[in-house]
């Protein structure tokens, strides 16, 4: 008969103990009650000083280093799987381990440039994670559901593909909540990704292992998935720079998803790491890579260094025109959220850049958009898919409710929606879509530039991590999907209890306003890292990523 | 109270008789026994010797006389304004005529090159049809509905701004069938197209009123829309060029469509024209535009030298390697289409082309899937829709029973599908064209360039224009629809009755193809145009272009 999914999972969370190095299991782990594990792995007496100062070098100067044979893809990847697992140990943000396997590929990457003087690609013996959805052949893809342990890939994603080809080494997959669609993760068969910054706080959701882990530095550069905020929320509540690409840019073809054929609002790949560099660099790189021979949905165009240089943004070499959205109009931000985005604005008037005010159109309506979308097919999704194992449908991201005590059938009104009803919503989307650029294109008037607003700054959330079961709305994420907007995220600061005080009740915008302002007590947020997005319009990607810098650069000087 | 569905097709057609230019009304047409009357306009006297020069003159040749102002625009648009309403006297080929606009435009035109010594674009002075669909400010854009008649646009589709920042000048728009979900042209408002080739036969559709127009040198260029082979079906069937460019690189927003919301295969705009120059100069102005920054659906990505100089095909130095795709599985094409495919065949030989066989992959099932897809919300949509007129739908092509008696309601298995079932849809499309992609690149092993095959010639149908009513399948062109294939029309020959005999019954591949076969007496198709597709990968528009424009090449000399 077939195994319950208890049986499953179990089996599933043996098999994930049994693929960590003995040798790499501490026994002098923090305890629960310690938060702030943040530096622990570096302390932890399990990588050596030089194994310390590789996991702590700039993403830069690490390629450097791998393509001119300094350091060797083993010692780098070794380095990265010990921290990898320390990591783990404190949060529980891996899934599939499989560093034997890692380390026969780096050492063939090592000989490869020993044999031809050249390194592979331009990520040549780099290790990166990858969240759990991306299929590497041989490996499960479980995606946190007790149906589908034992799931092996047979044949690689095209990312895996494309990412091997530029010489990237894969060690480690990472945790995701039960049907990817939560800012938190959790799931019935891995358990609970706690956020390093503060193990009370939620890593956030969906990329949440990818956060924890890119945080704690175990990976350089780990690979997310978002369609409403899966790779920018975690690198919110973690503390780590993250970027939603533009659909059709990263190829998306042979991994593992949840509401597979849901056309309307499309999941994108993309990438976690601790600078704007880590995340250029991948994008450089899977464009690289031509990925529309392999992938039907990629779009047939290279990294675009004209783009990159700005050349519809005045080259970058003038002034740029940023646009600060304070609130959406559906919830007002945390102390610490407000402050974060005051600090932009000071560094980018500093910079010599202009600020404005940005003036959200009708979010409301977008997120209702989105939920519609998502909600229209999830739900008889999930009745097939736990059919086989039996397993529940998680309804609370609370601590020891996760699962109904009633095991009620979640539904909601759009469960039996039809495909006209469908249209209906993708009539509406594209109206919006189109009022939202001609909003974005009126900014031109206010600018002083000559040109309508270069990028937006808003935040990630109207508060950072928040504990585990308390992530409200992801409606500062999921509008920017709903209009295909990329958005890359750069913290900026920390919850600090003096300075972000609790500020007296304002006039409520909505019940979900006053939920979100409830939740805010300061030194429940202690630690918390602040963040901000910085969005461009549709396929603006390597503008982004420049304009990004140019944030990034301006706060750090 | 609301008019009833006749009285507002008489209206209009009322007011249409009334805009056409009383003096260029004919009294020696042909009788309705005439079937091929494609060189009448020359010969009706109603146009001068210098008028049919200019109409008859190659679109290159035309450009260059406009841009050098050598002939004006308002000379121009006249002598297209003259023959496109012979055309319609002939085809009834139009919806919206508005000469004594356009005429003024011409003038400022005109007057712009005088002043400056530049012309407006690359499109100046040109005169350019647009299906109806196409929104043009002031105009009504009924797309065939009783119900839209008075339905005047508010604002131009981004296109109609595009083409006249290219310097075009628009003056008539052509007609379509009701709900454009047809192979041919006939609605309650307007009524039928006919083939100027043979008027017995239909213009194909639903870009039917283009196809006539353009066949009868009634315009230069003209716009027509595609979700199913709406521009090719008209190309192959009149005789003319034509081009289904990939989804997202002309501009669709701001037009009117049926099936809105349908977002899983998106109709596109693209141009049919007498020559490969024509359809070039189109996408390639239209590319010039920018269009992403007005529509939120354009992919930002401009026209490619790189593509049309086929550097990923061997920069169209060397030999290409084409595959001929002789029938779909489904049907196999009649005499004429074969014969077509035949010297297609002898002329890339010649030319010192490779030639292979194109095996298609699951067409059927590729075809189910667009159904599904088409029928999901349609009759829904049309409930909706003729609600306020009490427009009955129309359930055949065939002349006299167009509208069935007991005006029953259609309805499908389809009607009343979920989202849920039709992202079930999605997936398999998806799997399909991810299959597909791969069955290309696995004929890098045949072809002996080193490359996959670098383009299909297909039939755009198993059968030339048909008579009216008999237009029995349209899965030759609905399979690069779903796949997302830019697709290129080139006629070939005409239909002969010494040579195109009946051949014997063959083994049939399904009923449809029996009906098919049964179709076909060569007597029938008298003069009929005998077209063919050139076939790319997705968004290889650029490339398609350019072999087209090799396959022409080698077929005319």
């Amino acid at each position: 008969m077939n195994k319950s999914w208890k049986e499953l999972a179990a089996d599933k969370k043996g098999r994930q103990k049994e693929s960590i190095p003995k040798e790499w299991i501490l026994s002098n782990l923090p305890s629960e009650e310690e938060s702030n594990i943040i530096n622990f792995p570096e302390h932890c007496g399990l990588l050596t000083p030089h194994e310390v100062e590789i996991t702590n070098t700039h993403i830069e100067v690490l390629l450097q280093k791998l393509a001119s044979a300094e350091w060797s893809s083993v010692a780098v990847t070794t380095a990265f799987g010990k921290r990898a697992i320390v990591a783990h140990q404190l949060t529980n943000c891996l899934t599939e381990i499989f560093i034997e396997r890692a380390l026969i590929r780096a050492a063939e990457v090592d000989d490869y440039l020993k044999k031809t003087g050249k390194p592979v690609g331009i990520l040549h013996g780099l290790p990166i994670s990858l969240k759990d959805q991306v299929n590497i052949e041989g490996i499960e893809s479980t995606i946190g559901y007790a149906s589908w342990v034992g799931k092996y890939a047979d044949r690689n994603a095209v990312l895996t593909d494309v990412l091997e080809a530029l010489g990237a080494v894969l060690y480690v997959k990472t945790n995701v909540p039960q049907t990817l669609m939560w800012g938190e993760t959790y799931n019935l068969v891995f358990g609970r990704t706690t956020n390093p910054n503060n193990r009370s706080l939620t890593s956030g959701g969906s990329s949440g292992g990818e956060g924890a882990l890119i945080a704690l530095k175990g990976a350089p550069i780990g690979v997310g998935s978002d369609i409403g905020g899966s790779v920018r929320i975690p690198s919110s509540c973690c503390g780590t720079y993250g970027f939603r690409p533009s659909s059709g840019r990263v190829p998306y073809a042979g991994s593992a998803n949840s509401l597979e054929g849901q056309d309307s609002l499309p999941s994108v790949l993309g990438p976690l790491a601790n600078s704007i560099y880590g995340l250029k660099v991948f994008i450089q790189g899977v464009l690289s890579q031509k990925s529309w021979l392999r992938d039907p949905l990629v779009i047939r165009k290279s990294w675009s260094d004209d783009e990159y240089n700005l050349i519809e943004h005045g080259r970058g070499k003038e002034e740029l025109c940023f646009a600060i959205m304070w609130n959406d109009g559906i919830t007002l931000p945390h102390p610490p959220i407000i402050r974060g985005l005051e600090t932009v604005k000071k560094a980018l008037l500093a910079a010599g850049h202009k600020v404005i005010e940005w003036k959200p159109l009708d979010h409301k309506t977008i997120i209702e958009i989105a939920e519609f979308v998502y909600t229209s097919g999830a739900t008889k999704e999930f009745e097939v898919l736990s059919a086989e194992s039996g397993e529940p449908r998680i309804t609370s991201m609370v601590p020891g409710v996760e699962i109904s005590a009633h095991n009620e059938v979640i539904t909601t009104t759009n469960d039996h929606m039809s495909a006209y009803d469908l249209w209906q919503v993708h009539k509406k989307k594209l109206e919006l879509r189109q009022a939202y650029l001609e909003h974005w294109l009126a900014t031109a008037n206010e600018t002083g530039t000559g040109r309508p607003v270069d990028a937006i700054i808003a935040p990630v959330a109207p508060f950072t991590a928040v504990p585990h079961g308390k992530f409200l709305t992801a409606a500062y994420t999921i509008v920017w999907n709903v209009l295909d907007y990329p958005a890359l995220v750069i913290p900026v600061s920390r919850v600090d209890q003096a300075l972000d005080v609790k500020k007296p009740a304002h006039e409520f915008l909505s019940d979900l306003d006053k939920s979100v302002y409830e939740l805010y007590e300061p030194e429940i947020f202690k630690n918390a890292p602040i963040a901000f997005q910085v969005v461009g319009r549709t396929q603006e990607d390597e503008a982004v990523l420049a304009m990004a810098e140019i944030v990034d650069e301006a706060l750090r000087t």
